[in-house]
């Protein structure tokens, strides 16, 4: 009877990662809906297929090689080891059902694929509208295939910083990935934007900033809401367990505060943007809304509900100064993808320690630094050769008439677009 | 062991609340996508910034207040102490582990947030197009935080009304809430409504009504299929437990009756337009769908499958008569949420006594009666305060232009629009 | 205590058949958008019509004679019999709770239910932009009804074809319904096209193909993601029990492989069309997931990783070459439907035998003919019989107009169309 508990516990801690991964995979159609309603109706079609290629990319990639150099250490293709039923239980069997997380490898393994995508699924948003479409896809094979699996090793999977030092001895600490998904996301897209420029018209010669409203805000709300509710996965699953009560407890605090952070950005940045802009921004409200998940999301576990309020508010007022500012660099992110992942990944890390006695301030800087530093020379580089080799930027005629018709050769709305 | 399988059954039951909370919560885009599609381009993406704002405020209020009014007959906060991993063990424990519900406070709580933002998301729809936005938002405040939670606190939360009488032992029952919460967010709407007026154009002098038709119906019919989806959560988790045979049964029983009831409304309302109106009417195909699932929400799990059929086909019959009857008595309802939730809500409470015996006409009517003027009568009052102070309808001009440019400064489809 | 244990499998269980259920029902959703964004502006809200209409008839059609005729032998409603809590626990009293799959008869109802809609969806994107809407729904009722059904006696309901043969004994294995759900579609949808011919403007004389470009290629999109995730339930839910650790197992490698599968089809669709065509084709993309997800269907369990991946892969690349094919043999598919579910439906089939030792090629080939021609020869019945009686294809001039008005009497989108 002991053995049927412990399959139990299996079965439930196993469908508990499937049913967040299949949200975090939601999430996927959350960017790609969110994206394709802030660029313009000639740029639509490519931003979409960009969106479902590289989710597709991320997933073959993780699989050959992302997977085993995040968890095992090695190469390639070793981690598919660990779908191995038997193994597992004979493993648990050897430790007397003792109550350790055992669960299908195959669905820690699904769990975790999604969150690469994530990760590459924010760099498509800033560099929208004049980036080559086949130079963004190979980007995504060395990003979702190599860099961030090697990034995600030193934290989630315990290895040393190119053997110099390990980040969770330092106290650095990153529960679902504020930094280690969504600031390393924005590290490489502010790597491409830097390399790609702002796109045409964006900013005048004298400072001007010129706004480029988006094509379609249904869609960007359903985005937004696609990704608020698919984050519910992304950090409820990253509790890693859900089978006794301290666990399930535990996953219910981190769906509280992550809705709840969420609806503390929301509000923050529309008064946010009431009081700067004088009117309701309904972009700002959304981004509002993401910065508050971002912003909890490297600690909703140990918050009270108010305090994870509070943090999400912070974000939601931090990324309207944010978006305001990078556009006042010239930096043209035409989503605010940087601002949202980044910025706001930052300040996610450095909340941390406010409610995590398991964590330090100077830990949290020191990872930040280390996995912005790596994310963004690396994705700098690679940005860089594909600039030399390919080019990666489309000739300015291709901006004028739009990406969709020379990388796709069709319009998302052929009845609808004044020409 | 006896410990294990509790723990086993509250890390089920908890994880069944969130689940059915995170299909609950996209109900939020659901009715933000169905109220965008209905809505002329010019007033969309100010309707977008209401539903994602009072989701916000929702979860904020409910938090704050909302939450302890309802369950703990206190004004505020300390409904956050029932989110304790430690006290509900232990209470447990003295308890013998009998079996009773025992799951995460925290979950609870997330279950019910967004029953609250449900009941809010109704009025959105109804005062489309006209009305002042951040006075709408101030509403939500009161409604979410107080107007509403006090009402529930007479049904769910066992308390007599204003000290005077108590719903449970008069007979009624309202299972997941075709009153509670669909009935209670349409008296608000009819409150708003009748304060606001008519929009512009809407009946002429002679009876006349003229259709507005909706800009998007792809995206009105991706709100309705996000509800029907959705509301599995909504009814399904209203069971409150899943752990054991008898719930897990009841549980099921919930999802196939409000299935096969969105069904019968949609079938039976697409037959009832055709004879009507002679076409295939997609809004009414729609609203009755809608219809079905609100007229099963008030007893879902004691019906046979036919006979929540059956109830859903009378809802989806009952909605195409109301939504006519209502523009016949000029009270415009831009989506129809009044004759959906407020008008097939009321016939839900009526349709229990069929099938509960637990439940009494008498009680239903009571019940409905003492929701709607409580609910009515404080709304009322408050928009009447809104439009004494603030206002609460937008001049005409801005009226004509569309209150997107005028409240948010933004066009949700800058590119498409016929002017 | 042991009784506890099986009540907490049972409750498992049943939730598991629930989630699963609730995704494939969310796959209906995705159909609409998918076809609702491949269609012309002018036939948009026909096509949505149809879509809630038939997943609505789909449902009643089930409960009344659906699922008698598939699992129980009988005409009608005798399977409702089974939703009876106190027989399924009594007959596993009796059983001594072996760990037999057991679980709320109305939980498998609610998952077998939202199957047939799928087999349904199929065809509504086949005969798009020219059918008569009512003909359309009755051809809905004989099919869900009673095609179908009976169709799925023969494998998941284990009966003799026609009393001649049984496909199971021959070595014919269908995991999820490549072919007993999508060929079964894609067979009702082919004898539709055949018998109402290709669109005006569609063919020229000489040979000509003329593109017809979809109205709303981020709906379609919208629709392929909706798609994909729906797909783990649809594949994740036919493990048909969760409850213990090898159940668990699989439904996780399923959910895996299901996934990359689709993932493999994307890329593999996306680079053929890129040489064919010289550009990345959206439409090609999203058809080439989809084929993938259509190829492991037939077999999601046995598959390692990599072999689904380069499985979905073939499928990708076949669905390229078979709208191309169709296009040259003037069978007008507006969406590629006959393509994606059927051609591929019929290879995922043939891919069984590679990973299950439990079917044989010869069993995939007898049991692919006989679902083909049994739903082929009925369904072909009762077009015809339709089309003699009240017609299935609109006038030329309505055709010509749009069917949105002539059926609907109302534009999907009103104020965008440039007419």
């Amino acid at each position: 009877m002991e053995n049927q508990i412990f399959q139990l516990q299996y079965a439930i801690d196993t469908f508990y990662f499937l049913v967040c991964g299949a949200l975090v995979m939601w999430m996927a159609a959350g960017f790609a809906m969110l994206e394709a309603g802030l660029v313009r109706s000639k740029n639509t079609t490519e931003i979409l297929t960009k969106n479902v290629a590289l989710f597709a990319i991320a997933c073959i990639m993780y699989l050959l090689t992302g997977y085993a150099i995040m968890y095992d250490g090695s190469w390639a293709l070793s981690g598919i080891e660990a779908f191995d039923l038997d193994g597992v239980l004979a493993s648990s069997a050897e430790n007397g059902f003792d109550g350790d997380s055992v669960y299908s490898g195959a669905s820690d393994f699904f769990f975790q694929v999604v969150f690469v995508a994530t990760a590459m699924s924010i760099v498509s948003g800033a560099v929208a509208e004049r980036m080559k479409l086949w130079s963004f896809l190979v980007f995504a094979v060395v990003l979702t295939g190599f860099i961030y699996p090697l990034e995600g090793s030193w934290t989630w999977g315990s290895a040393d910083v190119f053997g110099l030092y390990n980040l969770g001895d330092l106290g650095f600490s990153d529960f679902a990935g504020s930094g280690i998904v969504h600031m390393a996301g924005a590290a490489a897209a502010l790597a491409g934007v830097l390399l790609l420029g702002a796109r045409k018209g964006k900013y005048g010669p004298n400072g001007e900033v010129y706004a480029i409203p988006g094509a379609n805000l249904p869609l960007a709300t359903l985005g937004t809401f696609i990704l608020w509710m698919g984050w519910f996965g992304f950090n409820g699953g990253s509790v890693l367990k859900l089978g006794d009560a301290a666990n399930a407890h535990s996953v219910a605090m981190v769906f509280l505060n992550t809705n709840t952070a969420a609806a503390g950005g929301a509000v923050a940045a529309l008064i946010t943007a009431r009081i700067l802009f004088g009117k309701a921004d309904l972009t700002m409200l959304l981004n509002g809304a993401l910065a508050g998940l971002v912003a909890i999301t490297a600690e909703p576990s140990t918050p009270t509900a108010i305090q994870a309020t509070l943090f999400g508010a912070l974000g939601g007022v931090l990324v309207v100064f944010s978006i305001v500012t990078l556009d006042k660099l010239k930096i043209d992110d035409p989503v605010g993808a940087i601002s949202v992942h980044g910025v706001v990944g930052l300040l996610g890390l450095l909340l941390v320690p406010v409610t995590n006695d398991g964590s330090s301030f100077s830990g949290q800087l020191i990872g930040a630094a280390t996995i912005f530093a790596w994310v963004f020379a690396a994705s700098f580089a690679v940005w860089f050769l594909l600039k030399v080799i390919t080019g990666i930027r489309v000739s300015e005629d291709e901006e004028q008439e739009g990406v969709d018709l020379v990388e796709c050769g069709m319009e998302a709305y052929p009845e609808f677009m004044n020409k």
